[in-house]
């Protein structure tokens, strides 16, 4: 069955199924924010064929995910921006471009992926849109709560000390196996970090719990080394990074002339990097414990270097180039 | 010069002169709702070819307006869902998918479309995301605030009137006029009505003034026959309408043989239709004047009357078919 066989009508009613009950029927949602917390909102774009094959309409050679998978990671590159900022959940809207030819069973698949993340995370699917179009696209709008704390890209201290949530290159290293159909059960860590990132709301309830005033910092879904550069430039701080990062063991085994380079570069961890005061670091890296890890120091300056050697900051991934 | 000749980070600082200074550089946006409101959050998707046709690489035969119209009328869209909700906006995240080749003006154009569309009903530009893209599409979330009223479609009564906020039909008969070519001063009114609708954001605004407690409705976005039948199968009630509904002269005069046709059916006027208590709705016509005006009243039942005629609910638009 097809888009074409049941119309947006018929569409809108399946998809009523993920919504609150209460929720549907108008032409907007309502909601009741915490009573006098600041808000955070962002929006994501993914479109088949740039971020995605998925579906039976794919222009992509190889199918990268399911349509489960497609949503997870949609809301899941929206939760990271939201820990990015140190915000805790409460919604999402959805617009949908799908061809006419999509049969109907990939977006109800694409629900569920949503919903199984919405179940994990927190957060409830307001509504949306779906409209006819070429290709696929999937927007997602998320809407979250501040508590005391606001991570911002701007505010890392000469002084402060570089904490990363997690091991880098995995996402990276994962689409190459899918690209490559090397399917082995030993690679199946590279291939969830792919297709079913982890936002670190967890981070944000740590740093909540103990206590921790200011933390700069951002998500690393464009790269660890954009992450990097992105605050030092904001902060205008510099910074030196150690030379011995942790890999992991996967990625060191299986794509041992890749790993440094998906380490810096590979983009889509949906890791947290944080620049904090040492004492507030060392709390935050006891408390998440492996694969957290110390990655550096905040320097004066606007030179990034990994021992003695600047570090680029390009080689991810550019839209339109 | 074309978005692949500046890139994703060559866009997105052009961009960020729509944005509020404060906000740029972060993951996401962060945002005071007014303090113990609930707030109302919509989101529509908009894709060239399919909604309009504007751009260089656009796949219509003719082009239906300006990029700064598209940006008009993509926040018009979200601020009628608004409207229909009874909220002020606060403001809009901007999903964008371009492609390389698009002109880089024509993004900007977008932007200005928007920008002016902001400062006639208010709200900001948060933020939002650009991402290659096939075909041209833009989503648009807009995010609002109640205040006493919340205006549902569902609490509509026996006994009520239906009052319409404006003429139906001029939109659809711009878009005929635009795709054929008549370019005559005289036919202005119908063309801005396509290109420049106005959310009913004014109409919120008295309804808060006359101290109205309940009003239910939504906009005429899918057409004024949906509306009515929207409501009532909402409310679960019937309605019978005049059979003199008010044209707008030019409709009459230009397209006499679909003025009738495109009144009930030819969608995108953005007007509201909302069903009252008698009394409080002959304030309303009075505080908001012509071209408002009585449109029906609520009766029991579950069929749509125009006179002695039960009133078709299709004939407008749907997607996917």
């Amino acid at each position: 069955m097809r888009l074409s066989d049941i119309g947006e009508a018929g569409l809108l009613q399946r998809l009523h199924a993920f919504c609150p009950a209460e929720l549907i029927g108008d032409d907007a949602a309502w909601f009741c924010p915490p009573a006098g917390k600041e808000l955070v909102i962002t929006t994501d774009v993914l479109v088949e064929g740039v971020h995605f094959g998925s579906s039976p309409l794919s222009p992509l050679p190889v199918l990268t995910m399911s349509a489960a998978d497609v949503g997870w990671r949609a809301v899941a590159a929206n939760y990271s921006d939201l820990a990015a900022m140190g915000a805790q959940p409460l919604g999402i809207t959805v617009g949908l471009g799908l061809p006419p030819a999509l049969p109907v069973a990939w977006v109800e698949e694409l629900y569920e992926g949503m919903r199984e993340i919405l179940k994990t995370y927190g957060g409830v699917i307001w509504g949306g849109d779906v409209v006819r179009s070429p290709v696929v696209s999937i927007s997602i709008t998320a809407v979250g709560w501040l508590d005391q704390l606001r991570i911002q890209r701007s505010i890392a201290q000469v002084g402060d000390w570089l904490v990363v949530t997690g091991y880098h290159g995995l996402s990276r290293a994962g689409l190459e196996a899918i690209q490559n159909q090397i399917d082995a059960p030993e690679i199946t860590p590279l291939i969830t970090a792919h297709r079913r990132p982890w936002p670190r709301l967890d981070v944000v309830a740590a740093l909540q719990e103990l206590g921790i005033k200011r933390a700069a910092g951002m998500d690393t879904s464009d790269g660890l080394a954009d992450a990097v550069w992105q605050i030092c430039r904001a902060s205008q701080v510099g910074a030196k990074l150690r030379t011995d990062m942790p890999v992991h063991p996967l990625l060191e085994k299986r794509f041992p002339q890749q790993a440094e380079q998906w380490l810096w570069y590979g983009g889509e961890d949906f890791e947290l990097v944080l620049a904090l005061a040492p004492d507030a670091a060392q709390r935050l890296l006891e408390k998440l414990g492996t694969p957290a890890h110390f990655l550096g120091e905040v320097i004066p300056g606007d030179q990034v270097w990994l021992g003695h050697e600047p570090l680029a900051p390009a080689g991810g991934f550019q839209h339109f180039r």
